[in-house]
């Protein structure tokens, strides 16, 4: 056994044993190890934002890392805004990046870079094996911060000298996730007080608070005290649709977020952040809560939520509150007229089936995808949590490999989803059962938005060159055909419909130009 | 005007007129005085590796830098890899890279990240304008830093709050390049000494000793003096062809670098580095030099290049020599047979056109191009210098920007072109006039050698999942029609010399998958 084969079996011992992957020479020992062991399943993205993204997708929907491969500084550097996002959402991924022999480093060869200087503002840890008996310490080590809390992102560096080296280290024994605290006392005192005391409070959430079971009885808390209960402006998954409770979310646009919180007085934060502006605009406040709004931070992101909830249930006395108030099922009319991204919402509410996986990545055409669907077939709604656009098309990959048995829905925007249009192809070379439907609007709309924010009316002409993509426009149906996935555009809402009735019924890879 | 008008003005003051863009919500008053100034060109790339990788080609062919224009942290991120590439090309290049507003930072809003620690391992430097008043100045200190020496990657950190600020503060004057320096006098004399002792010596250039001038004095040396001229492994840019001095490169594969060197007694280093392995392998050494050869560093890449030829040319009598030897003019005959890399390189060498700029990331199908066309029509012939894939197709479309009177042609690897495929669409919307020439393999080509040289013979599995693109093969004529650009596909020699004559006598872009 040598240092790759140590790694390899490490991460089998703890149960990962799906490796996304774009590896490169300095990995090549690792790669033999891994055809060495079959127990791995091993996944090529063509890009390495596919293979983070894809990595994010899988562990939010099987809530365990998988781990990743990717090729020294460069590799790293590519796969690096996907990892923000899942650093963001607070997903569990184990990153097995390769560098050169330690030896060789002081040359300075081609591809040397510094992978630390890089990994660290997108890893909540970052690591290096020194040699092939270091490995499977490291590699606990790796796991271990993954798992930790909320869940992390884990990076560890490989030289090509620790994989190649012999090694008769023993493979560690699997990593106990730690224990998460459970809330302060003195901050569940001080909520259930606010509670008590009738007046406007909101309790915000996210992460595992996003669950059925924490969702029911965090509905009965808002039944039992009048608060109101809300979910982050992006989170890594919700559970929603018909049986569920219905939660909104802070709005994104900073108006509308101001607003929601203008007569807020107390914010009773679970696994959330106070609500801050996504961008910071001239004259508009940071925060979006009012100045003297009290914020309460009853349980932090690596606190045990599930604990929090039910403590603060127990607090307010809302386990006595009868029933959950679950959202009932609601099929809309098939739409008619013009094809919109709400008419879209309107079709995919009535049509998705039971447990869908929905990846939203639609940008400005997703606004009002929730009011269509609070009533749809139950489903996991997966979100862009950092911002760094082209996480779709990897998210939506991931997911379903994580969960072959499901539907996974990508909504994605045109502009982002050319980012990593790449993932297309692994969907098709998985067979992974993937509708995809693009927005295409064929321009940055945000931005336009944007621009007219900044006193821009009518640009002129760099900024149109900056912000339109219809000259050429992107050909969608071609795009995903040379990637090896089926494909067809959609002009009207009725031919949207016949499509996607369509793509739903059958199985694999599948994409939708819906030009709106 | 405001900073984001300074930074533009400034920028224009000192020739820099170029700026390939992805630009975000953080930039919308950049672009807004980007809109309104018509003589900054601005192109758009659908991805951040599409914008530096093209801001590469530019300024390698313009010999002087393009800005870009990035969105914070993940948008840097995403154009690493061929910063990368262009740090170690040595390209000036001046990155703005758009952030929160300074005050918005504390609130760690979604898109927060530590830019300066992932823009370090790719910039020789790293500003960050504190104020709209500053602008200008850390504009200059960033272009200073691009054109200083050889050239460097310069990334210059755009708060939000600079750029939209008003200021009176005025344009500072243009930057003056700082002066090199010449050759230094022990080296000089030493490296004199070592070519009129008369032993095996190599002289091993980059950078501007490629160009035509340096050239043919650096082989008036080797006339006089019996030693070897060699380029790096990798150089920027290299002018080559009929009427040039034809120049080998030091090769990639490691056995065959080390027998390159086995008699070599001395190096002397103009602009070059110490040839080293592109990777450690186990029982071989880092270095490519044999144990007790002399190393002489004539000139490191920030000296005068051009100096350090003259004056070693001065030293050695090789002003005396008659003339430089040319390559002589030779047309390969029509290839016959199947299609094969080295087929294609025939039929390139036939049919380029005079002053066609070659961009080379064709990875293992492009290792005898060389031989095929030291006697074609002068060219340009531009490399992936830094190992980051994915350079290839965005080079392309910065060189065609910087010269559109010249035919651009792209060698390109199918692995890596999938890296920034998004860079076809840039060239379609610019009208560029390039021809890209996919080496559809339909496999990680060099992957597999190096598999087999790790004792790997026959892949079982996950090897093969990892390093073969065949499962679905990659339709490169779809891919390319729907990124806006026309391609065919050619699977034997007469048909890819039919399409090659055709996409060489047209103007605009054009992709031809050449099925090997």
């Amino acid at each position: 056994m040598n240092g790759a084969d140590l790694l390899c079996e490490t991460l089998l011992a703890n149960g990962i044993d799906t490796c996304f992957a774009n590896p490169g020479t300095s990995e090549m020992h690792f790669v033999a190890a891994l055809d060495r062991q079959p127990r791995m399943r091993c996944v090529l993205g063509l890009f390495e934002g596919v293979v983070t993204g894809a990595a994010d997708g899988y562990a939010r929907m099987a809530d365990r890392p998988a781990a990743t491969l990717l090729h020294t500084g460069p590799g790293l550097a590519n796969a690096l805004a996907n990892m923000h996002n899942a650093r963001r959402a607070r997903t569990p991924m184990v990153n097995v990046v390769g560098d050169h022999a330690g030896y060789h480093l002081p040359y300075d060869a081609p591809l040397t870079a510094d992978i630390e200087s890089l990994a660290r503002p997108m890893s909540h840890w970052v690591g290096r094996a020194a040699t092939a008996d270091d490995l499977g310490q490291a590699t606990s080590e790796a796991i271990r911060a993954a798992i930790t809390g909320a869940g992390g992102v884990a990076t560890l560096i490989l030289p090509a000298d620790a994989a190649w080296t012999d090694t008769a280290a023993a493979v560690p024994a699997p990593v106990a996730a730690p224990g998460c605290d459970g809330p302060d006392a003195a901050a569940l005192r001080e909520a259930a007080g606010a509670l008590a005391a009738g007046g406007a409070v909101t309790i915000l959430v996210t992460g595992l608070a996003l669950r059925e079971a924490q969702l029911d009885l965090l509905d009965r808390i808002a039944q039992k005290t009048g608060a109101r209960l809300m979910a982050q402006q992006a989170n890594g998954r919700m559970q929603r649709g018909a049986g569920r409770v219905a939660v909104d979310r802070v709005p994104y646009v900073i108006d509308q977020a101001l607003a929601t919180f203008a007569a807020t007085e107390t914010v009773i934060l679970i696994g959330a952040k106070a609500p801050v502006g996504f961008f910071a605009y001239p004259g508009k406040p940071s925060s979006m809560l009012p100045e003297h709004c009290r914020v309460i931070a009853l349980a932090g992101p690596d606190d045990d939520l599930a604990a929090a909830v039910a403590a603060l249930a127990d607090e307010t006395g809302a386990h006595g509150v009868a029933a959950p108030r679950h959202a009932q099922r609601l099929v809309p009319d098939l739409p008619a007229g013009a094809l919109t991204p709400d008419a879209i919402a309107a079709a995919i509410a009535r049509m998705m089936p039971a447990h869908a996986i929905i990846c939203d990545e639609a940008v400005s055409s997703g606004r009002d995808f929730f009011r269509f669907t609070h009533g749809a077939e139950p489903h996991d709604f997966l979100q862009l949590t950092g911002g760094a656009i082209g996480l779709g098309i990897p998210m939506t990959t991931g997911a379903a490999v994580a969960c072959p048995d499901r539907k996974v829905i990508g909504l994605q925007a045109d502009g982002s989803g050319m980012y990593t249009v790449q993932g297309l192809w692994t969907q098709a070379r998985e067979r992974l059962d993937v509708v995809t439907i693009v927005f295409a609007n064929r321009r940055y709309a945000i931005l336009h938005g944007e621009l007219k924010n900044v006193g821009i009316t009518r640009a002129v002409d760099n900024a149109r060159k900056m912000l339109d993509l219809d000259d050429p426009a992107l050909d969608w149906v071609k795009i995903a055909n040379g990637l090896g996935v089926e494909a067809a555009r959609a002009d009207t809402i009725e031919g949207f419909c016949d499509i996607l009735r369509a793509a739903l019924a059958s199985k694999g890879p599948f994409l939708i130009e819906a030009v709106i």
